[in-house]
């Protein structure tokens, strides 16, 4: 019994595996924080999880096996970069700006985070050496550590928005770091081409959840938020809201940590669990779409990725969402973290207008101004979700907390894409916290080994994970200080010389 | 309808304004976080909230009406100060060191918090002119910017963990200077004379509760923990566990703001409320009580009041807790923050042991390793409370949710003392918050005027706030920076006298 997509993924598995489930979605819809709209002006639309790309194998196993077939974002043409105004167009992974240091500082950062995040064990983040030091700084903290220049501080800024949808003050460096980590690296997590955002899902990412809903058929219960889950040494006693209730040997619980908190358990969790699932808050995220006559971007030699770094303007990201024959051209907007709560008692027409309005700026033509079509999800409304992308920990929470998430409570498994190691937060962390949790069952049934549970995935061929391409002026470039220095040194080299040939 | 000490208190006040009230209670026992437990070993304890002091006037007149009499907490002789492995005795309200520049240190942090807290609007903290800066530090930041001495940063994280019953770096500046000067200031929250812990309830505070339960009798239901509330433009259907259902014009939701996510809302909570009550997790703490044969500490002109700020020792702090007749002689202790996360898997009788042997070294006699009786509460057990003492902000959540709190959304009114803004997390604080929303529910139902929602509260005069005789030393004393630049200043002075007269 479960809810949400890993949910859906661990009964398949359960399924296969020849055991009895059921699935419990309190939603009237499968998909959880996939949400795929449909209308015939534009066709469909995804308004949640979208991505998926190179290293997420699972996700990709998985909607293969169910037909699914995945198609390129749109990369044709240059990026675009957002701050104080202005908008620069680049190539390559981090934007270009006029200040030479600013390019150095922002290389700088992230060569240093991909380096750091190295030490941190994806499965035990809390054992990583610097673990202590790392989890009772905000990554605010450590930005200004790092950081020399206003531009590099506004772009991690961004960056950090775009990755978990909170401010950098609000997070913990420990947890952020982790979360990079278990999606790889800082380039993989950011870049369209081989990261996370390379492909979309043909006709939308909810489908994977649709067909598996068919396979398991009335299995699956719509609109059955449980309310409460007792059990004993024999087995597990769930509770909907409308009173009818299901017995069961083994329960795995797939929602998104805090969303516990919407269960009463008896027994009563363990006390760290229970302080935890107060402590886990979904990210801020308003995900919305524009559509247009024509896209007038590509036609200006730009792919519709982009950057906006000020702080101010409502969209932080951009991307293509052309279908893949080019038909209902639109961009997908995200609207994050400050920004979002800043716009949430606003209506979807006002959103829609400010979105246009800043298109405008960002693209340079009022074609922006004139949208033929406008969608959006405010995942902060969202009662069974919380939030999106996922849940984040403040500092503290990941070193005292962390190790609660999977342990398992008497018959009870945990789920959720929250609890993977690889890509958590992301559909691919969904289908491996499923499995794991679904496997987890087959061991305390005594139908596999405990050294089953945990698999490795193999490379999905079609998608294969290709080294980044870092040039020697990434890989050598010093940091600001560094060229400080360096100015300072040659300064003094050369005033010596000088003065050496006075005095001669 | 309501839950919690907040809600009897504002079931009592909509009883006498002559509506008709239901009090739905999800334990089997009215109180909430007050929890006196009874056995004839000791005659009772308060395991849950339990002191009262001056300005805390709602709950003495409340309790006072309600025939409950207070008596001072014992304060003849020294305070105990335990770092480092030593006991210092002192007396005045910060402890004393060898190396004086420690204790100019704790007093200039304590008069400065003390100075910028009055920026602070109580009803509306988001609108202080630095807001946005300390809501987006650590306490831990402010404490390293402040603080000089080891000695001095220990004792402030003592005292922040101590009041809030979580680490420094894991909660906003902002709140929590809130939080202070939400109970008037750093030296009324911690004293005992003239402060927070002056006095208890004769026969326990939980009594409160159980007086309003009997004037209210079968109005309110023990055991009926709500899952769901709907509610539509006449009125509100509240859905129990066993399915029983509640009608009402109005509701009073009176709990944790983070046991919010344990009810299913109808319509969906408004986004940014739907996100704040996964932002506010409970503090950690374990309240523990250990009976002795004799008070032996008294013997030893020891008050029993002592601070413990090595950040190992289990009891972060310990207070007498001899019944008024000076029988059932005990020591009350907190085992907060990360102590409290640290031993939550210990039995009951390991933690017992672990607290005698430390008060041995504490009290600095073997007499504390012979207990005659032990009780306690693990507050991060507690589904219904999710921790004690009260809901935490960590960075960022006060500035963009806080506004939140109060706002009422449709028929539905809030309390719990976390909405408070005096003495919020306190007693008081719920009184506050429960006669609050009742008059919100009056007013709403054309009984009283908006003006008369919020009243202010005339002095208890039995337990008249006192002025604290702040010391000229304390007044004047310089910080160690200043301290430095002085004895930096007369040096130089010296040597030039010197080396002026040597010229001569």
């Amino acid at each position: 019994m479960s809810i949400s997509f890993a949910g859906l993924s661990s009964a398949k598995l359960m399924h296969e595996a020849g055991l009895d489930v059921i699935v419990l979605e309190a939603r009237n819809r499968v998909g959880g924080r996939t949400f795929t709209k449909r209308d015939p002006s534009y066709n469909y639309v995804d308004v949640g999880g979208s991505y998926v790309g190179p290293t997420q194998d699972k996700i990709l196993r998985l909607s293969n096996e169910l037909g699914i077939k995945t198609y390129k974002v749109y990369m044709g043409g240059s990026y675009l970069h957002f701050s104080k105004g202005s908008v620069t167009r680049f190539t390559g992974t981090w934007p270009k700006f006029l200040n030479p240091f600013a390019w150095l500082d922002i290389n700088n950062a992230f060569r240093y985070m991909d380096k750091i995040i190295k030490e941190i064990p994806i499965a035990a983040p809390w054992d990583a050496p610097r673990a202590e030091e790392w989890d009772h700084m905000t990554v605010q903290q450590w930005i200004d550590a790092v950081c020399w220049t206003k531009a590099a501080k506004e772009f991690v800024r961004a960056f950090v928005n775009a990755n978990v949808t909170m401010e950098p003050s609000e997070v913990s460096l420990l947890w952020f770091l982790w979360y990079i980590r278990s999606c790889d690296s800082s380039r993989r997590i950011w870049e369209v081409e081989n990261g996370g955002q390379e492909r979309k899902f043909q006709g939308g990412s909810m489908q994977i959840s649709e067909r598996i809903h068919k396979i398991l058929n009335d299995r699956v219960k719509l609109e059955h938020p449980v309310s409460q889950i007792k059990q004993d040494g024999e087995s597990v006693m769930v509770t909907c809201h409308d009173g009818t209730t299901f017995k069961a040997k083994y329960l795995v619980v797939a929602v998104a940590p805090s969303l516990y908190l919407k269960m009463h358990f008896e027994p009563t969790l363990p006390p760290l669990r229970n302080q935890l699932i107060q402590r886990v808050p979904m990210g801020s995220c308003i995900k919305n779409e524009v559509w247009y006559e024509k896209a007038f971007w590509r036609q200006k030699g730009i792919n519709g990725f982009s950057s906006v770094a000020d702080g101010i303007s409502l969209v932080g990201n951009t991307v293509d969402d052309c279908k893949p024959d080019g038909s209902h051209p639109g961009i997908t907007g995200f609207i994050m973290a400050d920004r979002a709560r800043d716009v949430c008692d606003w209506t979807p027409e006002e959103r829609c207008k400010a979105t246009c309005k800043f298109y405008a700026k960002l693209f340079g033509t009022d074609e922006a101004l004139k949208p033929v079509g406008y969608e959006e999800c405010n995942w902060m409304a969202e009662a069974y979700s919380g939030g999106c992308y996922t849940s984040t920990y403040s500092p503290g929470v990941m070193t005292r907390f962390g190790k609660e998430l999977r342990k398992p409570f008497g018959r009870l498994r945990f789920a959720g894409t929250e609890t993977a190691t690889k890509w958590s937060g992301y559909m691919d962390g969904a289908v491996e916290a499923g499995e794991r949790a679904a496997r987890e069952v087959l061991f305390a049934m005594g139908r596999i080994a405990e050294n089953e549970v945990w698999q490795e995935e193999p490379e999905f061929e079609e998608c294969p994970d290709v080294p980044f391409n870092i040039s020697i002026t990434e890989r050598v470039a010093p940091s600001v200080g560094g060229a400080l220095k360096l100015i300072t040194f040659t300064g003094v080299v050369v005033i010596a010389t000088i003065a050496y040939q006075r005095l001669r």
